[in-house]
């Protein structure tokens, strides 16, 4: 994530905010961010809100996302909130949210749905 | 794409095959390819994939996509196919695959569908 | 949808929600609404929710949709709710919600996107 | 499914196809199958092509599916194809097609992807 310039911008249970600079070389060819730019950094939130609701010593993998783009990927950064719809015991599925924003303004670019499997036993080592 | 280190490995009529080279700074906690590399590389592949159908003076945006994640993405390099399902005057379906490639084994990593819209008289201009 | 037993239990501009009875012959093998019980309702609603916001002699088709069953589908009914997320000329975006509603409790059972294209002078005849 | 009309065409391991006679109850506003009828044939297709894989004692829940609607749902009967692209202990992974088919003809209605888990004992008991 640090590749991509993301920062967290906020951590509650079960939400998680990201924030990624906008960049020239992230931006695809209308001079918007590409699509897996979006997809990257929603992910990641949805991923980290669902682990705020995870036991110690589990760990946190994506099954399945789907996201739809709604406006262009625009603006000075990007931010995304993934939101826990569903905890579980095995399976939990968080709502992803993206926007856009530019000095006072703030536009929806993407949402999206995603399935997330904890790990038990499988502690994120930060390796 | 060039920020990411992708390549054509192939292009025809309704298909196109990127490679992307493995690089620490794209993996994840787990020394996978994040998610989110998976989604940029597969979401690019079908976007070629469909612009190949589509008209001169025409550009392609992702509608939408959705991706299972069926395997970790290890491998010297992810290798990602969009193939045009269903193609349209306004929309397009492709189906998405990526493959996990190191010396002579290949792993299935994610499969998905993408939907594309053709945007008329709105030529890429590369910028 | 009379096959069914739906009926509408609320129309806005952007949002309608739908209400299915239940039925034995609708129940699956753990006596649950069966999965495309809770799609049928719901890509009905989002249907019609995106259908408010079209223009005269106009129709809309469903382009996609995915949906996670995130609780059992029980209850004396369903409750399906379709909420325009995205309105557009072309494509409109929905975000597809069901509740099974038993006595006073109401419990979420499916949550969902959906892609609809609005289909110009071509009415609806109704036959 | 009985009340639907619908039955078993083939069952081979990891894949399975059912067929659902066209009646008029079930067809929308444009004379097609609706989208629920697509998707119900679908999400039925591939939870029986997971339980074939399955172990003895276990039963089979949908945890999310996305249908891509590529054709209008005509013809004398829908055949759904549910086919494992990746079987797993916990979560199998199934490609969704539905096909219309009238006299010698078939189009491919429909395309879809889907998530299924094993619930180990907890046999389905038919009820």
């Amino acid at each position: 994530m640090a590749h991509l310039g993301v920062e967290v911008a906020e951590v509650r249970a079960g939400l998680v905010t990201l924030k990624m600079k906008f960049r020239p070389e992230l931006t695809q060819q209308h001079g918007f961010f590409h699509a897996g730019g979006s997809a990257t950094i929603a992910d990641s939130a949805g991923g980290y809100a669902a682990y705020t609701l995870f036991p110690e010593n589990s760990s946190v993998l994506t099954v399945e996302f789907k996201l739809n783009l709604i406006n262009p990927a625009q603006g000075d950064w990007l931010e995304a909130t993934g939101r826990v719809v569903k905890p579980g015991r095995t399976l939990t599925i968080c709502q992803l949210d993206v926007w856009g924003v530019s000095g006072g303004s703030r536009r929806h670019v993407a949402t999206g749905l995603q399935t997330l499997i904890c790990m038990k036993d499988r502690p994120d080592t930060g390796s």
